[in-house]
Formats: structure tokens, C-alpha cells, sequence
């Protein structure tokens, strides 16, 4: 069962806007067993969305388009619809009386002759309905497949396909069984880890594929299968790790979840009851948003202190002046003031720290740009550890966010 | 001049990688006068890569592929390249040396036969160098134009793009010129900004297309613009605001920059010398890191205290413990002892708190989920606004972080 994703919009074109929609889609659609085999994004030109569908139908069962359906004149997906699929658009009273029902409870603005197109459709179309906005979801079929259009604000399209699409195309389609499982290698580029496991690689089943995707000093292996039989599928994921496992075992790795380090700790942490609180220099403030953008944060998170000032260090953290003097804010002396004083300033049982040169200037520090040092406190222990991140300002804060978590992480582990 | 863009892997067709290198890429190709008419994402399948080479090739002048190019087996891009253009692998001794040279100097492990296959490239290929790894740019022509391929790590594929693909387009390709301008409204739905404009809208010039980009609270208005004289082209440009601005003058607008707001503010407070602190709640650092993501920061930046917690908010920031039982915390009182609290603390001259509730619970506060307040603190006042965001947590937070940032560039803007 093959898919292709459309996403409509000039926007995307220009470079304005990138498209995350596709990538929403493609996780949502592979937990059923449908493979995505092409994302296309093309520009709101009728005859660009034409071709596009045809194209698309020729290699899927099932195309799903984002994007176009507003009301203005730039939005033009219905009409490439009604072209594509000859029918016509016609009013719908149920949706009109949607629109109308949203106009009068979030718009302050009178509804327009505009807003009444919202409710004109494709004659043939099944409707997706969207709670948060004017812009309904279609569905329409014919011999080829299923072709579904949905609105391109993310949030609109999220809820769509988690509350209408997949039930929809879990119904409607026999699909075989997809399995992923990635594992997390640290220390070891992509080619020395391939050699690693050269052999291991060579004698997997051909329903298994394994891919490399290196990325900030670690190297994922994921491992793909399709199989009709979930059972053998799983059994044969399992032989396969059982191989691997042993061979990588040097390396300090893991099984990567379907979720973040972060969410991992904000698991653990919320199980026994922890409490965790952040230091951060040149990190900024993204190592706590890492944590308050999931749920429930506040059930463990104090907070951080985002001291990119040093005076900010001393004045939130006490971090001693003389310290920062003689050793300059890039140092494990001030990483572990930091993280004791973020201990102790909002109370919680663990805290990190970060302090480093991100670059391109190094400021009043001593040490080169991509050097940092990270703070682990534990109701136990205290320590700093020292690395050097690259040349890179993007990837030094990222490089460190991870190693930080994922220091945090394995202490937690060991409870 | 039409440019197709053409990302390589299996990642992103599972949705475990979302495609930020076509943005990037689109931007730096409109900047010189070449318009990108599709973007494909394609698996690392031979077959999938020569069929798309031919299609793109089909339709455009220039087609530009990022990823695959890595040295493990899954990675296919120099096979099909060579397979496209009927031609094979030989070993490069430049590359050979810069990869030798990469290993000896950052890596830790020998360097292997693997690595060494990246020195094996197509020989009809002319080399675009990448220092930051050991995958080189390929550029090829055949009789349908110019194909590029670059790696698919970020920050590689970028230096790589603004080194040295843009200076070789720019002498190899004659271009027309591109120009989009962007004016920002807010307070009104698309639908309504259309109806103000229609005549307007209906009497632009053929070269000129104009978008409307509606998000969060505010909606982009994006006029674009080709054309072989340039001097034609501003004249046009110029004439179509001339005509626009008059009629959405009510509406609080702005014309956008290349830059987001954080990026005014930042150099507002460069230039006048200011300093700037925060004191967020829900925002949880993510309004901190929208500064320290740019370099530079530290010129005005002191810091950010990120109070999740209640106690946090009375340890760090003195927030009177009785008005958070009186009013919950998210209430005015607080936000405005946040905010004062905060260019107290950091001793800046600007300040910005948040507090609200982001959902999916309400926490201690008496107010409902989408419920926030904004506290800005200048030299000369100290103020507080209540907004209803919605019910979406991920929309409240950035909704919020917008509306905070763009009440104080207001205020600067007054200087």
C-alpha cells in the first residue's frame, strides 16, 4: 500500500515556509503500514496541481494533499480538484453552517461573501471536518485510488488526520506490517560503525533494510521491515537485534524510543516523583524548552535560570565573582557553581548546568569556541565534564543539549 | 530560469527527518533570480533516483539534490548520478587528500576502505568542496541543463550553497530578476484583509502575484514579482504598496523583513546600547532562546528566569507569595512582579514576562487554558495584557511569544 504526499503553496517554493506537514503525515501513515514513497510540494498553479495528482496517482493507491484551501483567490485546490476529478463545486448546508457557527463564536469581524466559499465543494467529495477552522477536508476516490486534501495549517491538519484520516484509511484498506527500530551508537563516525557490523549487515533478511543517519556525534541504525505476518515481522526484528547487539556493545548505545531523551527523563522523573532544575549559559533557554514544550512538565520541572550574563550568574546563582574572574565563565569551576546553585535555588533533586563558547566570538572565556563544560547534580553526586563541540554555533548548542540529557539520563537509569 | 530541488532518503519519507534544507535552499536560489517550480523528497532507491533525475530535468533548468552521498551502503545518490549521466566511479586524489586530512585532524578512529570510497566520484563530475565533511558537491550538465548534488547534513549542504553553488550559478545562468515584498496585518482574518483590498488586488499588474499567508493572529500579505529589468520591476513593486498601504492603515501592519521580530529587537538594542531580561512561565525558555539562537547576543541579552514552578517565581523573581494564593499565577499581579522582578534581578532596562496557562490542565490558576499575560517593562513604564490564545498548547506558546515580542519592538520603535 503506497502513498504520496502533495504539499500545495507557493510559499513552500519561495523558501517561506518549511514543510512540516509531510513529515507529520509520513509517521502518522507508517504507524499503519502505509509507506510514503514520494513528497512533492509544488505551487498553487491549476495546471501544477493537475499534473501533480496525476503524476501522484500513477505511482500511489492513496495521495494526500495539504494546502490551497483557504478562501482567497490564491487558494486554488478545490477548483484543481473539480477539474481533476470533473465535478463541480456546490454548496454544502451542513458546512456552511459551520463556518457560520465559527464566524459567530471567534470572529470579531462580520462574515464576507468569501467566507461563504468555504462551504462551496466538490460535488463528489466526502467531507473531513475541521473543527478549528473554515477550510473542510475532502475525500474523493476513483480508479486509480484515494486522493484526500486537507488544510495546511498544521494545527487544523494534525487533528484532521489524527481524528478522521487514519480511522478512515484503517477501514478502508488492507495494509501489511511496518516495524522500525532504531538504535543509538555515541563515539563512532557512520563508517567506522558500518565496519563494525559489516557482516551482520550483509546476512539480514531481505525484509529488513538498515539505514545510517549520522547527526551531531551519534549515529542512529534504523531498521526497517514490511511483512504481511506481524508475528514473523516481530520475530524477525528480534533475531536481528540479538545480532547486533553484542557487536556494538563497546559503544555506548541505546534503543532510541519513539521519543526524545527528554521525554524519557520527564518519565522517569514523573514516576519517582523528581524534581529537575536548569542552569544554562550559551545554551539560552533551549534546554528548558526542550522540557516545558511536553505536557506535564510542571509535575517535575522548577525552571531554569538563563544566565547568559555573568553578573546574571552571580546575582540568580551566587556564582562567586572571584571564581568567575579567575577562571572565566567557560569553566567547570563556574559549570559546577552553576548547577549547585540551580540545585539550590529552586529546590529540586536534579539539576545541569551549561557553560561554553557557542561561538563566533569567545567572549571573556579563556577556552576556544565549541568548548563546554556541563553540570550533572544528583541528590548523590556533583560533576562537570568537559567537550568540544566543533566550530559550528547551531550544532555546538544541540550537540550539547543532547549529551547533556543524555548524561542525565543514565544516571537516571540507574536508580 | 526554473530550479527543481530533489531530497534524497528513506528518513524523510518515514517522517523521522523534516526537510529544512529546501527552504534554505529555495531562499538562496530566489535571492539570484531563479524561481524553484517543485521540491521532490524521494527513498534512497536507485530507480527512484534516475526516474526523478529525468522528471525534474523535464521541467526545469537546474535541479539540485542534498543527501546520500554518505559512505554506507544505503546511501545510493553517486550510483544513480553515474548511471544518469552514463558514466563511473573514479578515485579523486584531491578528495582523497581532504578526506585523509578530515580523519587525521577530527576523528579518533582509522580512517577505512569505506572512507575511502568517498574520494570515488563520478568522473564526469566537476567537485564543489565540502570543508566540514568528507561527502564532495558533484555538478554535472548534460544537453536538459545542470544537475547538482550536495550532502544532506545542514550546515555542510549550507556553506556549500553560499560558498560556492551561488557564485557558480551566478556566472553560469543569465536571470531575470525576483522580487517579493512582505506586509504583515494584524487583527483581521484573511478573508476580511481580501475584501478590504479586492479592487486593489484586482488592478495589479500581471508580473505582480500577490499570496495571502495567514498565521497565528496575524496575516501576510506576499507580493511577488519577475522580471528582466529591475529597475521595471522596483518601479512596479513600489507603485502596487503605494496603492496598498492606504487601505489597511486601521489595521495595525508592518512591512516584513527579511528578519523576525526578535532580530529587530536585537538590533534596536544593539544600536541604542539597551540591555533586555525575561521572566517566563509558560513560555518556558523558549522566548529566551528566539534571542540566544543569534550570534551576538550577549551584547544586550542578560538573561532569562524560567519559573515553572510557584516557588521559583517567589525564589528568583520575589513575586509576593501572597498575591500568587490571592490571584493564582496567572493573573496581572504577577506578571507585572515577573517583569519587575526581572529587570530588577538581571539589572536590564527592558524586560518582558510571561505567565498563562498552555494547557492541557489549568494548574492552580482560576483562569482558562489559552487564558495569558504579557508584562512589558521599558525605562519609563511597566504594563501588563491579558489575550485569550486558544486552546492548542504549541499555538498558545508561540502565539504569546509574537505578541510579547511585538509589543516591545513597538515600544522601541518609539525611540
Amino acid at each position: 500500500m503506497k502513498a504520496e504526499l502533495m504539499t500545495i503553496g507557493d510559499e513552500l517554493l519561495i523558501g517561506q515556509v518549511v514543510d512540516t506537514n509531510s513529515a507529520f503525515i509520513a509517521q502518522e501513515l507508517q504507524k499503519i503500514g502505509i509507506e510514503v514513497v514520494q513528497i512533492t510540494s509544488i505551487p498553487d498553479r491549476l495546471t501544477a496541481i493537475v499534473d501533480g495528482l496525476s503524476q501522484a496517482q500513477s505511482r500511489a493507491d492513496l495521495v494526500i494533499t495539504t494546502g490551497g484551501l483557504g478562501p482567497t483567490k490564491d487558494d486554488i485546490t478545490k477548483e484543481a480538484f473539480c477539474r481533476y476529478f470533473d465535478t463541480v463545486l456546490v454548496e454544502n448546508s451542513a458546512w456552511m453552517a459551520h463556518v457560520k457557527e465559527l464566524f459567530a463564536k471567534y470572529i470579531s469581524t462580520p462574515i464576507n461573501a468569501m467566507n461563504y466559499t468555504q462551504a462551496m465543494l466538490p460535488a463528489t467529495a466526502e467531507l473531513l471536518a475541521n473543527p478549528y477552522g473554515t477550510a473542510a477536508g475532502m475525500w474523493m476516490e476513483n480508479q486509480h485510488g484515494v486522493v484526500v486534501a486537507m488544510p495546511g495549517v498544521p494545527f487544523e491538519m494534525k487533528s484532521m488526520v489524527t481524528d478522521q484520516l487514519i480511522p478512515r484509511l484503517t477501514t478502508r484498506f488492507k495494509r501489511p506490517f511496518i516495524a522500525h527500530k532504531t538504535v543509538v551508537t555515541y563515539g563512532l563516525g557512520e563508517s567506522a560503525v558500518a565496519d563494525l557490523i559489516e557482516d551482520w549487515e550483509a546476512s539480514l533478511p531481505k525484509a529488513l533494510k538498515l539505514a545510517y543517519l549520522p547527526n551531531l556525534g551519534k549515529v542512529r541504525l534504523r531498521i526497517s521491515g514490511t511483512h504481511p505476518d506481524q508475528q514473523v515481522l516481530h520475530q524477525m526484528m528480534e533475531e536481528a537485534l540479538k545480532g547486533l547487539y553484542p557487536l556494538i556493545q563497546h559503544l555506548s548505545y541505546s534503543a532510541e524510543h519513539d521519543r526524545p531523551v527528554e521525554a524519557l527523563i520527564a518519565e522517569k522523573l514523573t514516576q519517582i516523583g523528581g524534581s529537575l532544575a536548569l542552569a544554562e549559559s550559551f545554551t539560552g533557554g533551549a534546554l528548558a524548552a526542550r522540557f516545558t514544550q511536553m505536557p506535564g512538565a510542571s509535575a517535575y520541572f522548577k525552571g531554569s535560570a538563563v544566565v547568559y550574563a555573568s553578573e546574571a550568574k552571580s546575582s540568580l546563582l551566587e556564582v562567586s565573582t572571584s571564581d568567575l574572574e579567575a577562571y572565566s565563565s567557560v569553566s567547570s569551576q563556574v559549570a559546577e557553581s552553576m548547577v549547585v546553585g540551580a540545585q539550590r535555588t529552586f529546590g529540586a533533586q536534579y539539576a545541569i548546568s551549561t557553560t561554553g563558547n557557542a561561538g563566533p566570538s569567545v567572549g571573556d572565556s579563556k577556552e576556544e569556541v565549541g568548548v563546554v563544560y556541563l553540570g550533572i547534580a544528583t541528590p548523590e553526586r556533583v560533576w562537570v565534564e568537559r567537550h568540544e563541540m566543533g566550530n559550528h554555533r547551531e550544532r555546538i548548542v544541540e550537540k550539547s543539549i543532547n549529551k547533556a540529557l543524555t548524561l542525565l539520563y543514565a544516571e537516571l537509569l540507574k536508580l
